[in-house]
Parts: structure tokens; C-alpha cells; sequence
């Protein structure tokens, strides 16, 4: 196939397909950047970096039309065995930028050597991440200064990432500047650069730059700021990976349980806000340390964050006071996404040039937090009509399919997250997570975080000695009522049977009303943890926004049911679809059709973290998200009485006929760890 | 001329000359507009700032073929008869926003209406200055929150902006976004936004707001920062204006006299140089706090500062440690402008927000002054050829014409600025800033800065009272230095001769060379003023060093004279140019062909300050010029050498033949002030 006079050979990469002829002896790092050909590099070509590995294949290709012998590349070279020798690399594997075309050749890019890769993970999140982020690093070498045509090192470094990166406009701090000289001399004009380009044009910023190549880690931090807790995870930006994922309380919590009294804690003491704002960044701050502490590595490596809250946490964060968001027309200073310098937020454990992106918020009510639900589930690319539910200490509901996406927010209250609950806590080690109460003797067992038995297994005082039996957390609530509800322990409204009614000397007298003792350490210097009248009520509160929130998508979406529900939320992970639907947290829907998302507001933090692309992508759906607000619908409110009640299967609520609706088998064939077997009494 | 069914009328501006025809009853304000003509507003057409006043020409306008009838422009409205009686309205004058065409009209633009004025004005650096400023204030009336279509505030001011204003991405710092909620329900949804818009296609940036129409101070300071003096002008951004002038003195100077001794201090001091940045960076601070107290306004008010210095200054100032500077190949750290906020500066005085704007450097010893100098002086458009030289502790030297320019700096030291004399202060009154010595009775007389009388004019000593006589500036010592000479007190070699030699007991023995007296106030209390045999020595070193300097750019553009002579720098307003020529500081030219410039760094800051464009145009220029390094080049030490003797009209110095071609008349016309004609004396 080649021509005398001018050599060429044809050359094929897989898995794209791309081809091409190329000119003998050109390098297959070439070839790869002028067919498009997603092949990494980081040190342009040097065979420095070894991210360009690619698997020449041999032999015959029908379906390619050519046979590829055995010194269709280049002879293995001395860059390549010292790489072998010192990193490493696979039998078969060569250097992109050593190996040059010698003949036909098909050529494999194995996924690690895609800049672009796609990284599946195994957490409770999986997602397939398309990796496009805002944060590389490259590798240059500057020309040397020169007193007879002089200009400034920054200048010389400017031209090499444009010659060797085609990197445009850069831009540097004073930061950068001052350590520029030193760095470019320490590594002979040989210097990794760590580059940041936002979406919307933005111009390209040096973050930092070392001398020579530099293969340290480069990470990001996707937030999600909620009312009461704050989750993180801690990201590798070259594949997405997550390293460390980490969680703390919310220190806003003594303003104020929830959204509004945060806001009338402001209103009620003007400048409030500064100390708010202190204490939350304050405390992001500590989750990077810590977040970084567990992955063991330096918080200076985080150059990027992502951050998703609600309204009112956006605009604490930010330092804006919220006041205007706790009255009509619920006004956001900015609703469009940001891009800020982590030093303007007091962030100071991160790189000191650290970038933080915050993404776009849908309405004073719905915030970054929904829109980065939206990120994460794409409601506007489902054929399903499908309900996304947020749950937390306000949660955030999307309805919606191809056609359409509504949202709306509604104030459930921390009760769902183990606060304004007697014995509530968060989800930690010793805190009772899952409950089953026997219907016949009503006595109940549990289990808590950190031991995969029941309490009524042999074995379970010994496996939670640790931390013994402190408290109950979100999902732990939610199971309890709903049991209590199934056991017949509590009515219709929601009220706590006496020892009388129920039978059981776990239902205690509190004077008016009557308290149901689920575990009693008291004897071994523990807790006596109840479920009081107080928590049912603020579970019935809870469930019950949740509920007229969904029902005022509903309305006006114009449907009555829905296809399919997704459960998300720092605690989305672990609530039991079943049980929500025993409390009527959630719409009539078949059981399988009910999936939990986990935390989607990380996951799509995490996204917005990878991509750059995913952030114009957002920033474009929030406008095409219609947004109802709950707080001056008068159907809201009439949704929201209606739904206090609690249903039952052997007492549905017409409303609700879910329970009814569901054979037996399907509480044996669901719930999530594989009790469903063990499971042993039902009407 | 109308057409009955669609009726118009002919429009003609002056002085710009545009024309056009447009319906009836549109307002003078759009069709100003539609033409381009340049009539300014910040209002919006509101009838609010009063910056559109046009005068209406009535009658017949032969030369553009109009009648002007008095019905020409809608009738005079309550608008305006409100903006006379409380703001005054000069008769004749219309506000061009309320004045609707309603026939063929001649309407005339005065000055003040035009946005991009010109502004003469009469201090020492008179300078016609174009105005396209990077700052600048707008009205704007934005649309009131929505709940049904949640937008956030600065969403819909950006609106406002891009609608009102045809502004387009615009972006705001999060001290803004803080106060956007209050401000814009203070001004009932009606504010006035400070912009900023750099060049290099930088976004626009919202630098403040204000509820309402805002009428206060919009300010710039142009920053001259020497490595002896740091010099100052606040400026008023809209039309130019210099509000107050002021200085002080580099307080480096403890750390070294020159740039190479601050330099040297690093190298022996590791992080020194945090030290130097430090207190030049405070000084900035409280002269611009000093400056504005000086007008009268806040200085808050300043949103913008130019800063042009030399490259070891301008490193100290950004935080970059200068050592690279100290030695072959002298790189910059940064060669390029810089536009970087002025808290990152630790500037606090200044509007929270203010922008910094550093001119390009042009080489490693010829920095961002020197370019400051050539954008005042503009050598690359002359048709002479022109030397610059601005004298400072390095003085910077620019030779050239439109064909081609060159550059160079050279190492002065600090004496012109009369620093290193032993009785030597800065300008500042009570300081000698004139010199005369009789050649026949060798007997001084002088002038003080702060009074017009000669020592030996009745009344001195009370009108100089309150300061005294303190010591000798740096233009003192130069005329005292040439004049000791011409007196025959000092010999070609520079040696001051004893009373024997002189025949004066102002010539008094310090053991191996002897001092002249100029001003003995001992008796009063006052200080013994001499002119050392260490002080000729210093200037003899500094003039040969700038002489050398110039003739070293000579050589290179091979040539043997040049046409004109500019002085500047912070003294070039008060330097003698016969002085400087018996001195040998400049080479040989006719006597007027010498012209000051005054501070022409600080001129080019100011005229950056004022423009935009002018920005993008030094930028551009400083890539044209040609650098020469004084450092390196053998030839410099050579001229040096030969530069040290003292030339005089009665012993002419081979070289500059300058004093014996001139005429003695020459000495009678020329001078700043009149004293010529006071001249008594000369051989």
C-alpha cells in the first residue's frame, strides 16, 4: 500500500474506529492528535508521562482489511524500557510517543489511556463519569530567558503552553508569579503546570506549577451543603475516581433546626448571617482537611470544588443574607451558577488558588441542590413519567419526563434526618437504622450502623459492645413509625396506643399520651430509647409536606399517578421504599419502580466536578425547569392536611391504596441486605 | 422636507458633522444616538444625570442647506424646568433626552456632553487628555423579582444592563452580590453600577452600586513609584480632571539607597524582600488615603489605580523577589501588563474593589516608567529624533523617532534626587532649589522652594521664616554643582579648589579637600549648608552614568546628535537645562530644543488611567522598542569614563561644545519664571 517515493502506512485505532494513512516514522502520539483520537498525554510527547500506553495489535483483520506485522512500529526504545524498568508498564503495551509507524498497524487504546476515560465505580453511587474537567496538568518546557530580545518568564511560559498545549490567553496570580522564577530554574525550564478553564469563555488561570514533571495528585471536592448535615466526596480530577467520601453536622444547627429559622434568626438579629457564614465555611474547610487527612494526602492538592445546597445554605455560604428568601417573592440574589476564588470563602486548606463552582440554583425555594438532582437523574430525559424526591431537612421534588420537568421544594423538617426526634441522632455507628416490630407480640428487634445483625441475634450485645445502642437515625425513624403503624400500635392519626389497646408494657404513660419503648439499656448504663406521641407527630409533619409537595407536581403536571419514584438524599441510600410508602412519604407506585438514587445532589456535584461540559448542560436545564412554589399554593396546604394521616395495608387510606395494592410476596421479595427472608409475620 | 404620511425632519450635529433624517418626535438623545454622535448619559435618557445637554442653533444655516425654525425641538418640559431650578441649566441649553425633533434642527454638543471629552489642563504636565476610561457609572432601572418566573436579582441587573446599557457579560465580586438585595429595594429597583471594563476583551465587572441615581466622586490614581520618591495624581475618571497631586518618599530607602543595593539586600537577606514589599505596598495605602483627604472625598471612591515604576520596584511591589533582576540576563518575572485587584495588592484604603493596572515592562532594566514615558512622550510618532531621558535614582533613556526607538536605562543613583549630598533633601519647602554664584566675587545666592524671592532680595528671611533655608534638592544641587564650576570654583576634574586657588573663604579645608559654603544659618540656629567635595563626586557620577547611558543609544542608532532633548521625571519639571548641559548631563543641542516634561511617567499613568485604548497602544509599542542592556555593554563603561569631567564655557569640554555655541543672549530669554532678565554676570 505505501508509495516509493512518498512511504505511508494506514493506521487503525480501536475501540474508535479512527483511520488514517500517515507518513512512515510518525510518532503514533501524533497520528492519534490528528485523527482526534482520545489518547492521553501529559507531557506533550516526552515520554515522561507514560499516559499515552497504547497495544499495537498483530496479525491479520478482515474486518479492517490488513495484516499488521510484526514491525509495523518502531523497535522498542531505551525511553520505554527505562519506563518499563522504573514504573512499569504491561507486556504489550508501548509508549504512544516512542512507537512511530513503520506499516499498517491497528492500534488499541486501552481505557486508562483516554483522556476522556469512564470510570465505573462500586459505591452505593455507581456511576459512569465522563471525565472533561475544568483542572489539568501539563507538562512544558520554557525557552530559556534572553537579555537580547527580553521579555518576562511568565511570557516565555505563555508561548510554550500555546505551542506545546495550544492553550490561549493564560492568566496567573501574584501567587504563581512569585514563585515562577524559582520553579522554572529548580526544574531546568521544565515545569508541570496545573491549568483551570471554567465554562463561559472563561480565560485560562494557572493554578500552580512545579519544577519539572510532576505526577502528584490532583483533586477536587464535591459538596453537598445541606441544612443539616454536609457530605463531601474527595475526587481524583485525571479519572473521576472517588478517594474519600466524608460527612459532618451542619454547625448552623444552633441558629436554627431548619431553613426558616435560620432566616428568622437573622431577621430577628440583624447581622446573624456573618456568624452563620463563619461557622459553615469554617466547617468545609475542616471536611477538606479531614476528607484529605483519610485519603492521606496533602488538602493543597484540592484545586477545585463543587458546591450544591438549598437557597438559604447558598446564600450563607456566599455571605448574602437571606432574608429576602424567607418572604414573597422569595428573591435569590443570584440564581445563575458561580465561579469563585476559595480564598474569597475563607477556604484556606485547599490550594490557596483553589476554584470553586457553585452550581446554578432553579428558584428561591429550589436550589443547586435540586439542580444538581436534575444533573445527576436527568428527569428531562426520561420517557417515564418520573418523581425524584431529595430527601432532607427540606426536600426538593422534581416531576417529569421528556416533555416536561416541574420542581418545587417543601419543608419537611430535620425529622427525617434524626433531629427534633427524642432519641434521634445521625447516622453513626450505634444508631438504630432498621426496625421490624412483630405485629403478634409486638415486641421489637433492629439493627444499628456498624453490625449487620439483628437485635435479637445471638451474638449482637458482644458485635455492638463498641458502641452499644445510642440512638435512632433517619431511616431507623421512618421503619419505626411505619412498624408501629403495621402493628397496630398506632391509629389512623397517628396516635400511641396505651398498654390497654396494645397489649404490650412497652406502650409507657407519659401522662396524656403514651411513649413505645423500642430498647431499654438503661440496666447496662445505656440509653431507654422511645418512640414518643412528639415523633410520630413530627414524622406525620414531615412525610406529610413531602407528600402535598409531590401531589402539587402532580396536580399540575395533570397526572394521577406516576411511572416510576426516586428516592435521593443524604439518607436516600438507606431508606426503605416499602416503609415510606407504609408512611405515605411518597405517591402509589409498584415497589420495583421505586429506586433510590442515593446522595444525587453529590453525585451531581461530583459530575459538575469531572465535566465542564455537565455545567452548561445544567445551566441550561434550570431554565427549562418549571418551578411551582409551595409556599403560596393554596393546594399545598390542602395536599398537606389531607396527607397527616397515616395508612395501613389492613387499613388503607383512600388515598394511598399502595399497601393494598401490593401482595404479600413483594415484602418478602424486596428490601435491601436480604432480611426480606427473615421476615416472618404479616397479615 | 416631510413626507405627510411618515413626516421627518434633517438632524445635524456639530461639531462631529453627522446627519440624518428621523420621525418627528424622537428624542435628540436617540438620534445622537443612531448617529454616533458622542453625547454622553448616564441616566439612560431619565432626565436624571443632566449629561445630554445639547444647544439648539435656530435660524438659517446656509453652509448646511437648513432653516432652523424656533419650533424645531419639542417645547421646553417639566423635566427640565425641574433639573434648572434645583441644578442650575445654562440658558439655551436642552437636556437631549426630553427634546424631541420636531423639524430640520442644528444642534450643537458642547465639551462637557461629549463622553470621550478632552480636557486641558494648566499644571506643569499641561496635556490634552483623551477620555475612555476603563471605569465608569451607570443608571439603570431593573425589573422587580417575579415568583412565577424566579430569577435572581443580579440575573435581572444584568438584564437591565445588557438592555439598557448593551453591556455585555458582566460579572460581580461577592462584596457586591452581599449588598444587591438592600441597595436595590433602597432605590426602589432603580440603581447606579460602577463598571469596569480593562482591555484584552476582559468581562466586565460590577466594582459598586448604589441605590438610585448616584452623582458622587468616580476617582483614579496614576502612581509614579520611584525607587527614592513615590508620586501620585488623583484623577477624576469622567473627564480626567487631576483633583490633587502629592508624594512621598519610598520608605525602601532603609533597605538601600538604589535599585541594585535592594537587590543586593535580598541576596544577603533571604525574604527581604517581604519586608520591602511590605512598607512600599503601606505607602501606597496612605497616599492614597493622604491624596483624597487633600481633595476632600473618600477614598472609597478610588476604583482604579495605574502603577508605572521600574522593574525592581515593580517586582518589590507585586511580592516577587527582584534576585533574577540583580543578574545576567536580568529576567523579569513578568514582562506583560498586569490588571489585578487591589486587595490582592493589600491595598485597604481604596474602594474594596478597586483595579490595578501595572503598564508592561520593557526589559529587565528599562521597566513599566519607562513605558509610562513613552506613551506620554510618544518618541515613535516624532519626526525628530528625540532623546528621553527621565531622571530619577535609574534614570531611563528613549532615542528615537517614527522609524525606530530605543531604550535603555542606566544607574544614576539617587543623587539628582538629593539623596547621597550630604546636606542634600527632597523637594519640599525650605529646600535651595536654585543656585547663581557670582563669577567675580564667588559669592551664592539662592532660591527656596516656597518663596519667589532670591537670597539676597529684601524681605527673604521673612518670607522664608516658617521654614527656614533646610538643605539642597536635587535641582539645587545641580545648579549649584554647574554653577561652582562656571565660577570657576571647581576644575574640569571636578575638584573643588581652596580658598588659595578661589580667592574665597567660602572655600573652607576639611583636611584633604575642601567644601563650599552656600548658606551658613548656624547664627540663627539654622544649618551649615555646603556642597561637599563627596557631593561634586556623586553628581559627576551620576551625570556620567545618564550621559553615557545616551550616548551609548546614540551609537547604536548611529547617530551623532539628536534634535531635541526632553527632561523627565519627578524633578524634570525643575531641572535647568543650561545646568544640565554645563554639567554634561545631555548631550550637545541648541539650548531650546531642551523641553521638560515634567513627570511624563506619571503623565503616561494618568493617560492610561484615562484610556482604555491607550493601554492596548503601549502594549503594542513596548514590542517595538529596541532594549539595550547598559549592563553588558562595554562601550557603556567606556563613555562612562569619558563622561566624568565637567565641561565649561570657558573651558569647553571637546565633547559638548554646547556652552561655547551658545550665544550669551541664550542665558537672558530662556529660564523658567523671568529670573533671566534678573542676570546679571557672565563672562
Amino acid at each position: 500500500m505505501t508509495d516509493a517515493s512518498h512511504p505511508d502506512a494506514l493506521v487503525i485505532f480501536t475501540p474508535s474506529g479512527k483511520r488514517g494513512r500517515f507518513a512512515l516514522g510518525t510518532p503514533v502520539l501524533t497520528v492519534a492528535r490528528k485523527l482526534g483520537v482520545d489518547l492521553d498525554s501529559v507531557c506533550g510527547g516526552r515520554g515522561i508521562c507514560s499516559k499515552c500506553q497504547i497495544t499495537p495489535e498483530y496479525g491479520e483483520f478482515a474486518k479492517h482489511g490488513v495484516t499488521v506485522a510484526e514491525d509495523a512500529l518502531s523497535e522498542w526504545n531505551a525511553v520505554e524500557d527505562r519506563y518499563k524498568r522504573i514504573r512499569g508498564l504491561i507486556d504489550g503495551r508501548r509508549l504512544g510517543c516512542q512507537a512511530k509507524v513503520m506499516g499498517d498497524v491497528v492500534i488499541d487504546v486501552p481505557p486508562e489511556s483516554q483522556v476522556h476515560k469512564q470510570v465505573i465505580r462500586k459505591s452505593a453511587t455507581e456511576r459512569v463519569m465522563a471525565m472533561d474537567p475544568a483542572t489539568r496538568a501539563v507538562y512544558v518546557e520554557v525557552a530559556e530567558p534572553d537579555m537580547h530580545e527580553p521579555t518576562g518568564d511568565f511570557e516565555r511560559l505563555q508561548r510554550a503552553l500555546a505551542d506545546q498545549w495550544q492553550v490561549g490567553a493564560v492568566t496567573a496570580d501574584l501567587s504563581v508569579l512569585r514563585r515562577l522564577q524559582p520553579v522554572l530554574r529548580k526544574g531546568e525550564w521544565k515545569a508541570t503546570v496545573v491549568l483551570h478553564k471554567g465554562n463561559h469563555d472563561a480565560a485560562t488561570r494557572i493554578l500552580d506549577i512545579f519544577p519539572g514533571f510532576h505526577d502528584g495528585p490532583l483533586l477536587g471536592l464535591a459538596v453537598d451543603l445541606g441544612s443539616t448535615t454536609i457530605a463531601a466526596h474527595l475526587c481524583d480530577l485525571t479519572d473521576g475516581r472517588v478517594l474519600a467520601s466524608s460527612g459532618l453536622m451542619n454547625p448552623q444547627i444552633r441558629f436554627g433546626e431548619d431553613l426558616m429559622s435560620r432566616v428568622s434568626y437573622v431577621m430577628m438579629n440583624p447581622g446573624g448571617d456573618v456568624e452563620m457564614t463563619r461557622v459553615v465555611r469554617e466547617a468545609i474547610d475542616s471536611l477538606a482537611r479531614s476528607i484529605a487527612d483519610e485519603a492521606g494526602v496533602d488538602p493543597a492538592a484540592i484545586y477545585e470544588m463543587v458546591l450544591v445546597c438549598n437557597p438559604v445554605m447558598h446564600h450563607l455560604f456566599l455571605g448574602v443574607d437571606p432574608v429576602e428568601l424567607g418572604q414573597a417573592p422569595f428573591a435569590l440574589a443570584t440564581s445563575g451558577s458561580l465561579s469563585l476564588d476559595a480564598r474569597e470563602l475563607d477556604l484556606p486548606s485547599m490550594n490557596r488558588n483553589a476554584q470553586v463552582y457553585v452550581l446554578p440554583c432553579i428558584a428561591g425555594h429550589v436550589g443547586a441542590d435540586a439542580a444538581a438532582v436534575a444533573l445527576s437523574e436527568e428527569p428531562g430525559k426520561s420517557d417515564d413519567m418520573v418523581l425524584i424526591v431529595d430527601v432532607g431537612t427540606n426536600a426538593e421534588i422534581l416531576l417529569g419526563n421528556k416533555t416536561r420537568v416541574l420542581a418545587c421544594s417543601s419543608p419537611t423538617g430535620p425529622a427525617f434526618e434524626g433531629a427534633q426526634i427524642s432519641s434521634g441522632q445521625r447516622a453513626a455507628p450505634g444508631a438504630i437504622e432498621r426496625v421490624e416490630i412483630d405485629p403478634a407480640t409486638k415486641e421489637p428487634r433492629f439493627r444499628v450502623i456498624g453490625s449487620d445483625l439483628w437485635s435479637d441475634d445471638p451474638g449482637f450485645a458482644a458485635a455492638t459492645a463498641a458502641t452499644g445502642v445510642t440512638g435512632i437515625c433517619g431511616s431507623g425513624i421512618i421503619e419505626a413509625v411505619a412498624e408501629m403503624r403495621m402493628a397496630g400500635l398506632v391509629d389512623q392519626g397517628g396516635l400511641i396506643g396505651g398498654p390497654d389497646q396494645t397489649g404490650t408494657p412497652r406502650s409507657i404513660s407519659t401522662g396524656r399520651t403514651h411513649d413505645y419503648v423500642l430498647h431499654d439499656g438503661t440496666a447496662e448504663g445505656g440509653p431507654l430509647i422511645t418512640v414518643t406521641q412528639g415523633d410520630i407527630r413530627a414524622i406525620q409533619l414531615a412525610k406529610a409536606a413531602l407528600y402535598a409537595g409531590a401531589k402539587l407536581l402532580m396536580d399540575e403536571m395533570g397526572v394521577k399517578t406516576v411511572d416510576k419514584v426516586t428516592l435521593a438524599g443524604a439518607f436516600g441510600a438507606h431508606i426503605s421504599p416499602k416503609h415510606a410508602m407504609v408512611l405515605g412519604m411518597i405517591p402509589d407506585v409498584k415497589l420495583d419502580h421505586v429506586v433510590s438514587a442515593g446522595n444525587a445532589a453529590g453525585t451531581g456535584a461530583r459530575i459538575a466536578l469531572c465535566s465542564v461540559a455537565s455545567r452548561d448542560a445544567i445551566e441550561a436545564t434550570v431554565h427549562e425547569i418549571h418551578k411551582v412554589e409551595t409556599a403560596i399554593e393554596p393546594r399545598f396546604q390542602e395536599h398537606f392536611v389531607n396527607a397527616s394521616a397515616i395508612p395501613n395495608a389492613v387499613d388503607p387510606f383512600p388515598e394511598l391504596s399502595l399497601i393494598v395494592t401490593l401482595p404479600d410476596v413483594s415484602f418478602n421479595t424486596q428490601g435491601s441486605g436480604g432480611d426480606g427472608g427473615r421476615r416472618r409475620r404479616r397479615v
